[in-house]
């Protein structure tokens, strides 16, 4: 592929906000400014020491996964939303790695089921290796960040571990069948994403607050800002699978609609365009393959790319709106910046 | 297949053994001298209850395997473990009702990776539906197992759970690779079988005594039990796909033979006898295909059913020794029993 956004015909403002942010935040940026990058380093050192196994397949193939990285974003939500607690660096770390390996579980065995060849720009697992060792590394990771929170006293984290655990896979089963009529569409659309991503980073931060003593009304809060940004989080992957840049993604754009994926971004191209190859696509729900690059431009010409991300924005905003009854700190600022990181991000 | 004892030239013992066991106890008989059949039902009930879910394909795929039955063994072993101490039904029904869940998700996922077409007589999940389904199915059962323990505020509880998800999967990625020299292809199989079966008895009778109050000598002495019991119990199902009955087991013989799975009576067959197609089998540590009913034949000809069946027999009497600290009670003759139960099965 490797279209420009101008080869996409892409409105001058989608332009401005994603190839030139005014601002590019960098989330270890961020991590420095609140004092946390010695924390998440532990955490990091921690995950590397855990994924080691008896079985040699199971450790090679664990380090494989764990050295890709990824951001770490659902550890330094935890991180953070401790530190607005009474903060031990010990207890926070357990929720912070059982939540990346639950996320990397998921995404393991989510590339087995979609059978993609490509993470991140490295091979996945199943590819590198075999299927077989793909569906056990995410069994085995499942099992890990169990094994993580049978060591945290308070029983309520474990609970919420189980609560995402069981909500993931509901997610990943959960697909979006229809683009008319639009509240049916959206309805299924904030379902699956709600699910599969959102989850995840309320239970991060109400982890985080919970293991730092923080009582209902605060598990309450942070889990609220978790839930909204994470709703945004996958707005923004999912309008970057239309305008992202290949090389920064490490997948080729258009990649949803090769699928079948439905998102946001065509949910909403459909809802404003009579264009006749999304009418033919609101019709079948089934994006034609060989269609995907002119699909591509058309649905960011028809507007479907700008008016999600006003939709993230304004989850941002939500989420922002959540921290207001704490009191100002380093780790606060720290996660309303979030918010900006997850809209500017560029893969 | 369907080959008789007799076609096969099994040795008169084990013909007697296995075709007309002296007191065939069924575990249902021993439930009910127990007591604990009403206990059991509950479970039945619950664990029904628990998988449904909001994901129709989940909720049926769930509903085809739970109805599928088996024997809830580890149910039983949880129930009369619990009746050993301070019995409380309702924090029983949790470990047994995990422990039911993480068998079965680890069935559903070891019959993708094995690609067997049945369980038990019934068509499998991943080919009554697909593969996705019986990743995602065996995902979800593994978050609805820590669900399960969530609610337990023993924290210990959800530490044995763990321990056991994290060493099975490790069992499944452990082959036996070698059949000579004899201690090297004992240490693999007790290695194998030790993690993929064993841990799971051994954890749920631990987790029985322990929310019944157990001390710490108690649930290691129960551990022992469980531990030793399930090695016996994988033994005589590697022994059955020797000389089991087809149609009772669901399956053909020599199943295990044809997947190259290499397990104790051929590990003995080899070890005391020169039969040219056992030295070839010992030379390449993979049995030919083309030759599987041959070589059920002369493995079973060579005495590796009957030494494999003495090594059970002996692990049950092993395990059997730890109730010893136990004073006599229906619970503790009950779990004896179980004993016998293993060794006379014929499924």
């Amino acid at each position: 592929m490797g279209l420009s956004p101008t080869q996409l015909g892409m409105s001058a403002r989608v332009y401005a906000e994603y190839e030139t942010p005014p601002q590019s935040r960098s989330l270890s940026d961020i991590v420095r400014q609140a004092g946390i990058t010695a924390d998440l380093a532990a955490v990091e050192e921690h995950l590397s020491a855990r994924t080691a196994s008896r079985s040699r397949l199971l450790a090679d193939a664990g380090a494989h996964i764990i050295a890709a990285g990824g951001k770490r974003l659902r550890a330094a939500l935890v991180v953070l939303a401790a530190r607005l607690g009474a903060y031990e660096a010990a207890r926070a770390r357990r929720p912070a790695i059982a939540m990346e390996l639950l996320h990397a579980a998921s995404l393991v065995h989510d590339d087995l089921v979609d059978n993609a060849g490509q993470r991140r720009g490295r091979v996945t697992v199943h590819e590198r290796w075999d299927k077989d060792v793909a569906l056990m590394l995410g069994d085995y990771f499942f099992a890990l960040a169990a094994s993580e929170l049978a060591a945290e006293p308070d029983p309520r984290i474990i609970r919420f571990y189980a609560n995402a655990a069981q909500t993931l896979v509901e997610g990943e089963l959960s697909p979006v069948t229809t683009l008319e009529p639009l509240e049916t569409a959206l309805a299924q659309y904030f379902t699956k994403i709600g699910s599969k991503t959102a989850v995840l980073f309320e239970t991060a931060c109400k982890a985080g607050i919970a293991v730092a003593g923080g009582d209902e009304a605060q598990i309450a809060a942070l889990g609220g800002y978790g839930y909204d940004l994470g709703l945004a989080f996958q707005i923004v992957d999912d309008v970057l699978d239309f305008i992202g840049d290949e090389a920064a993604l490490g997948k080729p754009a258009g990649n949803d609609l090769r699928e079948g994926t439905l998102t946001l971004p065509l949910i909403y191209a459909v809802a404003q365009s009579n264009h006749p190859l999304l009418r033919e696509v609101a019709r079948t729900a089934r994006p034609d393959p060989g269609r995907v690059p002119q699909l591509v431009a058309v649905v960011v010409g028809a507007g479907g790319a700008v008016r999600a991300m006003d939709e993230a924005r304004a989850l941002v905003s939500r989420a922002a709106a959540h921290l207001a009854s704490f009191p100002p700190s380093p780790a606060r600022d720290a996660l309303a910046t979030i918010g900006d990181f997850v809209l500017e991000r560029q893969q």
